[in-house]
């Protein structure tokens, strides 16, 4: 879809591009993580970050499922056991996102939508939503690295 | 200016209340900063929150001004001595921001830029760098305020 200079600020596509690149970031911060703390260690009472993934995990796909279906199930997603089992959650949850975002009709992103039956608002605010939010537990990640000692992978690459 | 369904995610004026929707809260988040703790509180090696905050504030109305007038002057930010005087240069950048942002034209978003002479790029993704940044690292912010003892503002609120 190409979109018109002068009516806005990107096209779906572009926004899709720009989520699985931050995607692509979180699921190297996933790999960076020692396995025997990313489930354990945490700071000043916050969740470990195995937890945010899960989280994340829980509302990535279901809300594009969401949107483009009406089909708002929440996905209950518990830690697995392994790093492993939680990267393959990912990359399934990756390609979900891809098969489903074309099927998201024109126009949508400035409709309304009651997300998973509880949080209303325009599409385009619930995606960025969920992308922000997976910066900032992110942002508390790297927080986890840098004080395991362990260099997180550089913000600007999204490659 | 009016988005037409079709064509895309969102609006200029949008993206504009998205960012200062993002800058309300990260001023909630240096407000909560005990006063003598914002300047030199860190963990793992990280800068502490008061640096992080001078580096959006040296980057986001310069990058405006950028984009807005093809005027690119990087505005070098130390330190203020005052939890006070950093909050008076965020409420400056957030009222040039709202100044300078309805000077950009019309179809600059799907524009390439080099921003402050050094990162090529369109300038949709030019501004959504300088807004995940920022949630980045107030991110790692709150992981700060959390170490201290203090409940840092609700992620959502951004009002």
């Amino acid at each position: 879809m190409t979109l018109p200079n002068e009516s806005g600020v990107m096209t779906p596509a572009q926004l899709l591009e720009h989520w699985q690149g931050h995607r692509r970031l979180t699921r190297r911060v996933i790999e960076a993580f020692p396995e025997d703390q990313i489930s354990t260690f945490s700071l000043g009472g916050m969740r470990p970050f195995a937890e945010m993934v899960m989280e994340m995990v829980s509302m990535a796909a279901p809300g594009v499922q969401g949107v483009a279906s009406g089909d708002w199930t929440m996905r209950a997603r518990t830690v697995p056991a392994t790093r492993a089992e939680m990267l393959a959650l990912w990359d399934e949850a990756t390609e979900e996102i891809n098969t489903l975002w074309p099927r998201i009709p024109a126009g949508t992103f400035q409709e309304s939508r009651t997300a998973f039956g509880r949080y209303e608002g325009p599409v385009y605010q619930l995606f960025l939503y969920m992308i922000d939010n997976e910066i900032h537990h992110r942002g508390q990640g790297y927080a986890y690295l840098r004080a395991l000692g362990v260099e997180p992978p550089p913000f600007w690459e999204r490659g």
